[in-house]
Order: C-alpha cells, then structure tokens, then sequence
C-alpha cells in the first residue's frame, strides 16, 4: 500500500507526511524529563517539569517532525496534569507537529478500551505506543479513535529483548508482528523498530512497504543515523521517525541548558534531514 | 524451588502465604472501577470511584487472599490520587491483604525504573503485572524494590493473543517466558496465566513448579474455577490467585449491589476454597 500516494489520507498520517515536509527532518525529540535531572536544569521553577518541556519543544520546534512524551516520567512523580497541559500548549503553540504518547499499553479489549480514552480523550495524543502481547483485541479499541495514530512495539531498540523478539531464529516474532500490523494497516499504524538493531530494521522495512517507523536508541543508546535511514527509509524516502530523547534534552544538566539544547537537535537535523 | 517451605520468605510471599491460610481461598477481587457503572451504583456520590472502591473492599476483605487494581480504569478518568488514597486505606484497614496494581507494564530500563517508582513508592502495591516483550532489561527495576512481587504475563486470558503467544507451536513464546521466570524467580516473581486457557495453564504449572500464578478469566470471560484449580495448584496446594473482577464488583449495576457482590463473592470464594 503506497500511503503517501493516497489522496485522501488519514488524519494523523497527513499530519505526519505535513510535519516531514516542513521540517525536512526524520526528527523526533523524545521528552524524558527525569524530575531530578530536570531540576538541575530549573532549580528555582515552582513548576519544572511543565517549564522544562516547554523550554525544549520551544527551542527544537523548528527541527522536528514530531514530539513523543514518555508517560512514565510524568507517572512516577503525580504530574499527569502537567502531561495534560502540556500536550495542550504543544497542540496550540505548534499544532501542525504531531504529538505521540509513549505508554507502550497493552490489556484485554474491556481494559485498553480505557487506556485509548486516555490517551486519545484525556491527553489529546495524535498517536499512542501499544505493547503486541495480548494480541489484536489489546489493539482495536486505539483504532477506533479516527485520525488518531498507533505505533506497535516490533523490534525494540533495548538489548535483552533477543529472547522473546528474535524468537524462533526461522521466523521471529519481531517479523511476525510487523507483517500482521502491515496487513491491518489503514493508514493508522506504525512500528517501533530500534536503531540499535539495523539488520532487523531494514528486514522491517523490506516486509512492511510503505508505513512509518518510530526508531528509538540513536544517541544514549548508540544507534547510528546513517544507517538508520538507509535501512528505514521507504519507496518515497520518508516513512521514519528517528526518536533521540536523553541525548538532546540533556544534553547538559545545569540552568544553561538551552544552547546545549539546540546544538545537540541541529546536530541530529543535520544527519537526519529528509534528501528529496 | 519449594519456597513454600523456606524458613525465610521474602516479604510479598510471605504475605500472600499468610493470606492464603487465613482466607483459605484463592479469590482474588479485581477493582475495575469502570466511573459509567460506578455512577449507577452510586449516584449521588461526590467521589464515587473511592467509595465504590471501599465498599466493594470490606464487603468482600474476608474472603480473598488478595486485590487487584486495574490502573487503567482510574488513568483514564484522571483519578490516580483516588488510587493512591485507595490502596493506603487497604494497608491501613485490611494490612494483611496483599494489593496487585494491574498496569502490565514493559519499558526500557532508564524507563522502568519510573514505572517501579510510580507503583512501588507512589501507590504502594505489593506486587504489579508487568509485560515480558521488552525482555528482562524491563522487569530488573521492578525487582530492586526488596519485598515486592512482580507478575510476568505469560498466557494471558484474552482470545486473539494465540498467534504470538501459542507461537511457535513446538516450544511457545509463553512456555518460554514461564521457565525463564521460574529459572529467576527469588520468590519475587509470578506468572499471569488465563483461567480461560485451561491446558496451557496445567502446561505452565508443570515447566515452573511452586511459584504462584495469577489467573484471571473467571467469571465473565467465561474460565471455570473447578479446572483452574485442578490444573492450577502447587505441590502444596497452593499457588494460585483467581482473579474475578466485573462479575464480583458488577454483579448488579444499581444502588442495592452490595447484597449483590457479597453474593457473587461467596459463590466464588466457595469455588476456589483450599482445600487443606
């Protein structure tokens, strides 16, 4: 299914095909704001994590073609309402840059139902991460949201993960998830693929055709740029996003972070523009 | 390992020991407060899902050995200071039950280690389910946090997880997953396995020994309780939470339903009563 050829495309697809257009990027900054790390940067804020995220969508808009939020980060210190404002000042401030939650959720049908109301109602996320495990009925209730977006975890970008997702060496999991989310595909679906894994990224690639790609683990975890665009790349030579997180927004830890900032994402922009 | 026998039991184990001995049951209730029935049940209340919570949790505290909470159904109605105010109040009121937070998590380490703080610190469960695509680099952090339980999905409940579960068919991705918990397990871990899977679960029991297994499925997904536990025990005749959640908790959506939950309780507790 060539997508970006379509005339009329989904909505969080043509949002996403606009974002790559205009930013000319494979970008995707990735906010982790780590509390503690956070108020090193913003020692005297009342209210870092908002500030802080804030600080860094500002100064890297203009190089992205998306911005992912780690919910597990807002979770672990209470600040869902921060995360809920946010995403709100991202949607008014740069709303042609989609925003994807990364929740990496996965329950039975009755369940996960709730988990898409949160993303989708509660948050306003363009596009959420599901985890496979549970299958498809863990998946449908996202779907069911219009124009929104759902990136399936197939090749993770974190050793260890071998065992399950490589898993039998004939046929692994990784490619069976990729070519049943292929399949289902209607425009609404991604796979994270990591960048820490190129050989299984370009076999993705090869089985899946032209669908986007949320790559995770360049930067902190090592995964090189070059490599993941040409393996990722699709017909068209779009169909990624390349998601840096630790690397870019804490790129220093100390109230002069802004500068460091901006020179670690124009550095990733650089190596990760879009050639056509 | 027969942990049931160690002198020394780690903290979480020994408690669902005590729980199990002192209910002599394997019930399990599961808090799925759902806020659209939730209302019906109690309509004129101004914080309806803690009260609802609490009802259901002293109607029903003598006859299981333990309570599950499903994090999705208060994430997406913006209620986690209900959950958190909730499970201190089971510690504070009902201290020797022990509290599984339900939120089937899987995250790269530097992440998992956020989604540990949010259920360990933040709501103070004793043990969480968490998801095994990620591998073990996403489960470590969880077991930092001494004296707490962890749950590994294994064979889940829910129809349509076969093809990557059951997969492949000569030695199973969830097979796989249960001996390598079981090769790990310091008495921390369990394994989710679906009452609606009977023979995978006899499978499952056999490939770890004594170890507990979380099995959710009875009741509305249809798992029957006599075969659970016939497949299900331990060499002691132990090891096994079923959990009931919506047939327990919905057993009547109307103002009257605590006659209602006590009765479909009992049932339950009468069905999966231990027998020594």
């Amino acid at each position: 299914m060539v997508l970006y050829n379509d005339c009329v495309r989904p909505p969080f697809l043509e949002k996403l095909c606009g974002a790559w257009s205009r930013s000319g990027s494979f970008l995707c900054v990735g906010l982790d704001p780590d509390i503690e790390r956070v108020r090193k940067c913003l020692p005297n804020s009342d209210r870092p994590v908002f500030e802080f995220c804030r600080e860094i969508v500002d100064i890297t808009a203009d190089l992205v073609c998306a911005f992912k939020f780690q919910i597990a980060f807002f979770s672990s210190c209470g600040a869902e309402d921060d995360l809920a404002a946010f995403i709100g000042y991202v949607r008014e401030q740069h709303p042609s840059i989609p925003v994807l939650l990364d929740a990496k959720r996965g329950d039975v049908g009755s369940t996960a139902e709730h988990y898409a109301k949160e993303a989708f109602e509660r948050y306003q996320a363009d596009a959420v991460t599901v985890n496979p495990y549970m299958g498809w009925e863990s998946i449908e209730p996202f779907r069911r949201y219009d124009g929104r977006g759902i990136a399936v975890l197939c090749r993770t970008s974190n050793l260890d993960s071998e065992w399950l997702q490589d898993y039998p060496e004939s046929d692994p999991v990784y490619l069976r998830v990729a070519r049943a989310v292929a399949e289902r595909n209607e425009g609404d679906l991604m796979l994270v693929t990591g960048a820490t894994y190129p050989r299984q990224l370009k076999l993705v690639r090869e089985a899946v055709g032209d669908m986007p790609l949320l790559v995770p683990g360049v930067g902190i975890q090592g995964g090189e740029t070059s490599v993941v665009v040409k393996n990722g790349v699709d017909s068209v030579g779009r169909g990624l996003l390349v998601s840096a997180s630790r690397s870019v927004i804490f790129a220093s830890d100390t109230p002069q972070f802004k500068d460091s900032v901006r020179a670690a994402a124009e550095q990733l922009y650089a190596a990760l523009k879009i050639s056509n």
